[in-house]
């Protein structure tokens, strides 16, 4: 028995795709409709099984659709919200895949569009999987399984639709952890926007001439700098405040590496080392 | 027809092993003989089919061998080569495995044992192949494949067993590129260590608390610094001046991200990020 009859995923990428994909194969939904700009993309994930059916007409789109998930890029997820919940039926949830999550719920929460719909619930999430690729074509069904998605209520937020939306990760296979949108967005600075910068810089700081003389780790270390620049900067610029203090704080640990590895102050750098691999070892592969 | 006869491989771990493994495959040697420490890990070996036999006695080992392969952490290569040059048959070739260049060949063309041997022949080399694993159980025969080694000539190197060391390693499936080993050194401050600090860094800097956040980017861009500490430690203290003049632009890299991040000047930020994705995709994946 599906829990919800019909979901409408806005933006059929590499996230909407594999949520599409998951929702089918494990049976969290009967039908899976796909809302995007192209036709051809829709189409092209539709053939790929990711969305049961496609359409460029939001509001066809989400005619019936009892969960409303939006992956679009982040600074398009508020107005796309607050354009579809006059059109929401009675009792709709909608949920994001946005990397950041501050912006994003205050608004809504502050908006009169949704706060003169007491019967649509918006509950923000953060699913943490993905990838440098994106689009369909690289969508796969089982993206969450054993990832971390993030719900982010608030006050504001309806504890039933919360507990639907975390039931709803859960069973894509994703372990769902609660916290609010500003411990979301320090945590995230951290673990994931802080690993951005520093891998498109890497990038970036290699001469041209010299990408020859680059192996797996670098591979490794800079795969992320592979991804899409304008979601990178929607995402870097709606958590500006918390990317900063990471890069401080980042900036700090290197200078004092660099001294004491120029001081022969050895015990302190191979300190550090020591204590990356700790905490690499515990993450695993 | 083999190149050569017996191959004797010091240090029977993730490269010694797949040295060996490589070398059968392609026939590249008839007889593959680890010098090694442990019984134990040899024997393991030679049921990995790394190496054709095992010894811990390397005067036995390189007994015959007409190509030794030095594979030991880089600050044994100099004393364990400066140890078997008397006993070498005329004519042997000795290469490493070494991850940094200058100061073992200056060292090994200064020394007094080398110099009185003038029948047998050092060419250093630097196969850009690896991984955060180490030990045989890790080795595989395709790992040189598409891969490029380093070979670091001096005025002093012998010139046919320069092209011997270079045959060797292409018939493993690399390719090679000779430069001097101080050029060597500085690229790879640049394409290696870099990177290997700054992934140490970032693991180290993530709390603990927080390690339940991190998501396939955190796990990529800090994957080698799950490497075994102490060959690092070797590593960078006998590459420090070229580290510490990778560390010192990179600094000055971060600290204009940031500045521009906190001023608003986005568009340099994100020419950073789009110089970043431009030097990712040409390597690839």
């Amino acid at each position: 028995m599906p829990e919800f009859q019909q979901i409408a995923i806005l933006g059929v990428g590499l996230i909407g795709g594999s949520i599409g994909l998951a929702a089918q194969k494990r049976h969290v939904a009967e039908k899976v409709v796909g809302i995007g700009r192209s036709e051809e993309r829709l189409a092209r994930a539709q053939r790929q099984g990711c969305i049961t059916e496609g359409t460029t007409d939001w509001q066809a789109g989400i005619r019936g659709a009892d969960l409303i998930v939006v992956c679009s890029p982040v600074e398009a997820i508020v107005p796309l919200v607050e354009q579809m919940v006059p059109f929401c039926q009675p009792g709709t949830i909608i949920t994001d895949a946005g990397s950041t999550k501050q912006r994003i719920v205050d608004t809504l929460h502050s908006s009169e569009t949704i706060r003169g719909r007491k019967d649509v619930y918006f509950v923000g999430s953060h699913p943490m999987a993905g990838s440098d690729k994106s689009g369909s074509d690289f969508a796969v069904a089982d993206l969450f399984e054993n990832r971390v998605t993030i719900v982010t209520p608030v006050a504001e937020t309806e504890r039933t639709a919360q507990a639907s939306v975390r039931k709803f990760w859960e069973s894509l296979g994703s372990q769902v952890l609660e916290m609010s949108p500003g411990q979301h967005d320090a945590g995230v600075a951290l673990t994931s926007h802080l690993p951005h910068v520093i891998a498109s810089l890497l990038a970036a700081s290699t001469p041209e001439s010299l990408l020859e003389l680059t192996s797996t780790g670098w591979a490794d270390t800079t795969r992320v700098a592979g991804g899409d620049v304008e979601l990178w900067r929607q995402i870097l610029s709606t958590n500006r405040g918390h990317v900063l203090q990471s890069l401080a704080n980042f900036e700090k640990l290197l200078t004092a590496f660099r001294a004491s590895l120029e001081a022969g102050q050895d015990e302190h750098w191979i300190t550090l080392l020591k204590q990356g691999k700790h905490h690499r070892d515990i993450v695993g592969s």
